[in-house]
């Protein structure tokens, strides 16, 4: 099969790799039907060290199961599913509580041995316990959207509900990536009163609009900040989703809360220490949030895709085939792409 | 009058000062029946540069109202009161959402030209909003665990609350002063299974298994940490209050908490930033508490202190009178006691 690797910063290839195999009871084979490239794959491609190795790449994928081993009992050849961008026994003690991210036989794709999702197919360990079958066929116009919940969307719900949004709320969302744009929604879906968008690329700020952003704010910093007060009568917004993860994004949120707010971070820390001193304290702000437990969230957000109540699949704003997938990574990275949508 | 003023680190004088009058016609006046000294009185204790003019101390008491101003109705002259450790108009937007410790009238004893509870009486600003009634007369044995609902017993309970302590739960408090002993109180109360105490004093931690506390811990850092692990099958305490405020505390408490799971914290943190960097972000840690809104609790709590459920005043290991006072600081910064009780 072919598949995307990363050999270093800015060297994605696609190449011929082994066709993956059933090596545990619990694997199954997927055919690959979409995938896509996440802000995350971003990180590597800036900052990886270059190997001889390489490293399979992609974490979000739908596909068609063509084989399972012998203890799979939830899929079978034939289905369609979609996989949260990181496997899981749906099971153990922390799955069981919703925090399938940690879950104890879990593990993220392209790693361990594991194939990653830019490719033609892929083993997934777990199979019962990751895969979620889909009630579409594999033409339904509501692919992009179900290939979503593998994370961007179940990300940006995780957003929101760890900040506790719920009706009537004012919501400030720090990003204009898919991640940001898919927290307006999710922000939007539970109820939001007022919901500002913060980034600065008009063609995002605007699909965030069409997704229920009321306002957008294109400054960043004290004037970001002075923006959001001049929205909020002074106050401050009640819960801030935070998907970009640099140091300045942390501090806006801070200064734009309400006291008692929450803030929810999505984006992956670029700091290690952060200002959680006194002013936090007698504030009572709250600071949430992680890696999304995708998983937790297929079931519950599919029945908004299926009836078009929502439509994460609008982030996706180029479709390519898998030998265009490096020139994605450039043009994302270049933010000229929000995100591509792989085909096969 | 005679009050406590304090002039610098470790210099407490008792003085008479001019008796208090209504100010504002929301003010009453008070006549203090019992009062105490806080843990954080030891920090001006510990560190305040000297001053001519000295600063009202105190802010946990209850008494008898002697005198309203015009625009009081909720309490009159004759009802004994228990005051929340700031006072609040309990109508403004924060109050309304049960942050009175960020009211916007609201204020702090001891600051302002508003007076501290040491003293024989007080004037307290917002009465209506502040003060709330209590059912007993005032040589009622209940009173010192109704004077604890002014600071401690609330404080404790904001720590187990925002901690999102619920049945079933483990929860690691850390600290062994009168506020970690009251969110022992509050885990018990939450319906916590399991509640480890971490602490050194076996007087403390001694009142603390009797408050509900299932196991004792004296080791700190890792060796703290092991311990936790231990008693939690390796997976870690679902909730952590944190009511010491050191930077030590707070890395035991991101080591003890379990994937998922919730830090609040009680004390001012003695550190401005802190680790949330990418650890906290793969576990999905949420970091919480803050300052008490001692007054949305008092109501709350205050049926379990009338009928013996709960008896934080049980914290007071020495009673006093007001002339004693400066010693009382003394031993209370020299660990000889833990709290003290001013009886006047």
């Amino acid at each position: 099969m072919r598949a995307a690797m990363m050999y270093g910063a800015g060297d994605v290839r696609i190449e011929d790799r082994p066709d993956p195999k059933i090596q545990q009871p619990t694997d199954a084979l997927v055919r690959t039907v979409l995938s896509c490239v996440c802000g995350s794959d971003l990180w590597p491609y800036k900052s990886m060290p270059s190997t001889d190795t390489g490293r399979p790449m992609g974490h979000e994928f739908l596909g068609v199961v063509e084989e399972t081993g012998s203890e799979v009992t939830g899929v079978k050849a034939g289905d369609l599913v979609v996989t949260p961008f990181t496997y899981c026994d749906n099971t153990c003690d922390y799955c069981a509580k919703g925090l399938h991210s940690s879950c104890r036989h879990g593990g993220r794709y392209g790693l361990d041995g594991v194939d990653g999702g830019q490719g033609e197919a892929v083993r997934v360990p777990q199979a019962d316990g990751t895969l979620v079958r889909l009630p579409v066929r594999e033409d339904s116009p509501l692919l992009p959207s179900l290939l979503a919940l593998s994370d961007v969307m179940g990300t940006g719900h995780h957003g929101a509900t760890t900040a506790g949004v719920s009706r009537g709320d004012s919501v400030l969302v720090i990003g204009d990536g898919a991640v940001g744009l898919c927290a307006v929604i999710a922000a939007r879906r539970l109820g939001a009163e007022r919901i500002i968008l913060m980034g600065r690329h008009t063609d995002r700020t605007d699909l965030g609009r069409e997704f229920g952003a009321t306002d957008v704010i294109a400054e960043r910093g004290d004037e970001g900040v002075a923006r959001v007060r001049d929205l909020t009568a002074g106050v401050g917004v009640d819960r801030v989703v935070e998907a970009v993860g640099a140091r300045p994004g942390l501090d806006t949120a801070f200064a734009a809360v309400t006291d008692g707010g929450t803030i929810s971070r999505l984006g992956m820390p670029q700091y290690e220490e952060g200002p959680i001193g006194a002013a936090m304290i007698m504030r009572n702000i709250t600071l949430t949030g992680g890696v999304s437990p995708a998983r937790a969230y297929i079931e519950e957000l599919m029945p908004d895709v299926l009836d078009g109540t929502i439509r994460p699949g609008r982030v996706f704003d180029r479709t390519i085939s898998l030998d265009e997938t490096p020139g994605a990574y450039r043009d994302m990275a270049d933010r000229r792409v929000l995100k591509a949508l792989i085909t096969f």
